[in-house]
Parts: C-alpha cells; sequence; structure tokens
C-alpha cells in the first residue's frame, strides 16, 4: 500500500494532502475515494487513513486505523561517510534506507579524491534526500532518514560528543582479525541510543584521522575478514545490527 | 597486495604464470623480479610468492610463506535469486562475493518478469563469473563463488537435499513480525554445513513456489521488519551471518 510520509501532526478526522503528494496520489496513482493509503507523520507514528473527498487542488482523508508496527531500529544509526566516487553515495543513501539509517554525513576526509563543489553541495544533498525518501516509502519506514549537509573532518570530530557511541569500521582492523569490537558495543547498545558509525571514502581513513578518533573516543571495529568496497561496508554494519537488536542475534 | 587465482594445485618452487595472468601483472602492473603478490590455489589456500624471472611470455615465482588468515565463511552459503530487472544480479555477484558468498544460482521464478534467451545464458553467466572473479581479488577471498547456470524452480526444488539447511526470505514473514527463525537456523549450523538461501525476484516469490518449499522442507525466515528490494536482502543475510559465526555475534 502507497506511503505518503506528511511534514507535520495532523488532525486525525480531516486531513488534507496538497501539493506534489496530491499530484502523485490522483494523477499518478488515480486513486479514488474509499481508497486507503498510509499517512506517516514526522514523530514516526503512521496510520492507515481513507479517502473521503477529492477536490480539485486538495484531497480528504479521514483515519482509520494506528500502525504500530515497528519497523525502526531501536537505536538511532548515522553513517558518516567519506565522499566515495561516482553514484556510490546515492547507492549507500537508498541501501541504507532500506536498511534502517537514521541520518547519513558525508564527510571530508584527507584520502578521499572526491571534491563537492560548494555551489554544487545543495543539489546533492538535495538529491540525496530524495533518494532516502523514496527508499523509505518502499521499504515501509516510519521515518524518512535526514541527508546532512558535508562537513569538513575537524567539524566532524567537533560533533562526536552528539553521539551516544562512535565506531570506526578500520580496515587494518579487519586485517589484524580485529573481531570483538563489534558485538561488544552491539551489547552495550540501550533503546534511543545515538550510534555515529565512520567510513573512509575508497582510499580509507588516514593515520592522522584514526589518531584523531581514537583520541576522541571513537572505537576501531573490524567487520570481518574480508575486505569490503567503501560502499558495502554501511550495509553489513546495518544488517548485523539489525540481526542484533531486532532477530534477537545479541 | 595484488592477489591471483591459480587454475590448480601447484609445485611451489616454481610456479610458472602465463596468458591473461602473465599479461595482467607483467603488461599491466608492470611487476619487476623481486615483487610479492599472493597466488590462491583452487583448494582455497593462498600464499605469499615472489618473482624470480620473467620471460617473454612467463613469469616464474617461488613461495615465500602461507597465508593461513581465515577469510571464507565457515559454511558455505548459496543464494539462489529469481531473475531481477537490469542489471541487479551483476550488483549481487559482486557485493555478495565482497559478503562471503560461496555461490550464486539464477532461478526462474514465476513472478519474474525476466526471461532469459536461451542463447544468450551462457554469456550472462560469464559476465557474472567474471565480476565474482573480480570482487574476489579486490576483497582478498580464498575462494572465487561460483555462479551457476540458470535452473528452472521445479529442478531448484529437485536440489534442496544437496544442502544441509534451506531458508526462503519471505516478505510475508517480514510484515508478520517473524523475527526468530534466522537465529534459530544460525545457531544450528556446524563447519562445512551448506546453507541455501532462496530470494524472490521483485515481485517475491508466488504462494504455489512457498508451498512447494515449504513441503520439501525449506524454513521460511523474516530477514527484520522492513522491505528490502530483491538485490538487498541477499547482502542482508550475508552480513548478518557474518557478524552471527565470524564476529561473535551468536
Amino acid at each position: 500500500m502507497q506511503r505518503y510520509f506528511l511534514d507535520s501532526v495532523v488532525n486525525k478526522d480531516r486531513i488534507g494532502i496538497v501539493k506534489e503528494q496530491y499530484h502523485h496520489m490522483i494523477r499518478v496513482m488515480r486513486m479514488k475515494v474509499g481508497q486507503c493509503v498510509y499517512l506517516v507523520e514526522p514523530n514516526r507514528r503512521a496510520f492507515l487513513a481513507e479517502i473521503t473527498e477529492i477536490e480539485d487542488d486538495v484531497v480528504w482523508l479521514t483515519y482509520i486505523a494506528d500502525d504500530d508496527r515497528q519497523v525502526e531500529l531501536p537505536v538511532d544509526v548515522t553513517i558518516a561517510c567519506g565522499l566515495p566516487k561516482g553514484d556510490k553515495l546515492e547507492f549507500i543513501a537508498q541501501k541504507a534506507t532500506e536498511l534502517g539509517v537514521h541520518s547519513i554525513l558525508p564527510v571530508e576526509t584527507s584520502w578521499s579524491v572526491v571534491k563537492w563543489e560548494m555551489k554544487k553541495q545543495d543539489k546533492k544533498i538535495q538529491r540525496l534526500q530524495k533518494i532516502a525518501q523514496e527508499a523509505a516509502e518502499q521499504s515501509h519506514r516510519h521515518y524518512v532518514p535526514t541527508i546532512y549537509p558535508m562537513m569538513s573532518f575537524k567539524q566532524l570530530i567537533n560533533h562526536l560528543n552528539d553521539y551516544t557511541h562512535v565506531i570506526v569500521a578500520y580496515e587494518e582492523s579487519a586485517k589484524q582479525s580485529e573481531m570483538s569490537q563489534l558485538k561488544k558495543i552491539y551489547t552495550s547498545l540501550k533503546p534511543n541510543d545515538r550510534l555515529l558509525a565512520i567510513f573512509g571514502s575508497e582510499g580509507g581513513l588516514s593515520p592522522d584521522e584514526i589518531t584523531l578518533l581514537e583520541k576522541a573516543g571513537a572505537t576501531l571495529c573490524g567487520l570481518g575478514p574480508r575486505i569490503m568496497r567503501a560502499e558495502t561496508a554501511p550495509l553489513y554494519l546495518l544488517s548485523s545490527l539489525s540481526y542484533a537488536l531486532e532477530l534477537g542475534g545479541n
């Protein structure tokens, strides 16, 4: 069933949908009175609603029932990643959304060969946000992940205190067969904790960056014994976290 | 360091590399006498080898040391998937290889809208095999996953006995909040077990196919509460299995 994310909490007796979402419901999906959709409020509450009236520029719906399935990860996971090449960040935005990410934070790292021009940044973030929105609808999320504006590495370091846990996916840890940190972190998580997971771009993070992160209290984690591409490692993290916290894996 | 998969077990005192791999080492990578590479035998044994002599059409190497890191999943996982649209099977071949898959089995399912022409099948499989080979080199695997020729659904059912465990990723299980089967299966796995994980294409598997699989003893599993795309679900499975078996998650 179609799913629409609302900008605000609504009066559930009579909900008016306008503009783009009106266009999508009535012109694209050709919905009629009596059909139902899921509406999702910004507070992550979703409910079933029925179309009661269609006007020229607004469609009216009324509340039918709550959708109280727990579809969001019990902790908020932010993926911070060095700017990867090509369309890999778009790939990450789509797949990480399917896998339950809370937000994505592009970071300028010293070994990334990609630079974002200042004037094109807003457009890039908007595009990533749109990809996340569509993926959130498709995967029946109750929350559209936030794509943050790009940060410098220094800004990232200054933001670490916003999170209850900070981990760094570190290829050298994988090579040195470091296999226990990830489970330790997952086991220590409590509901509503905020986990920041930091990933390098194709070249990884530099030794200086790793040192700064460690000094700031981040935990270096291996993600298993195989070397993954930059865009695959965040998916491993989110999948394993879901298994640990949602499927009783821990 | 560069990694080459050998066709056969070799005499380690004097190993001759010819043809494509010769071309790659000497013409593409411009390697010199004294440089080292990893060589991997078909029995999943890898070792460091040094170039001792370069002739016009053969490069000679000698054994230096074993690479006895355990980089392969302790169980062999085969991903069987309904034919997805576009280049998604290529995506699955690359990413599943990074995540440790043993083999990939394309299956004709009733709800897949994609049909493979008979005469193009060999070429498709070859292309997927090449993608798996390159991904195996990049991710430092000791094994190149096998891409099997396409099977009909009936053939798949007849092959289930080749595996110690058969699971089906079933979207309805996710909707019904089935959250315990995957962990049960993972907990019951023993080293060298053979796990077959079956995935539908975009449309999923049909109720008839699900019934046939259940009758044949397959276990339906939910992969968490969010709906994933056809190409994302196999990555969730492999990541969560790695976490469970390689990072002490279980």
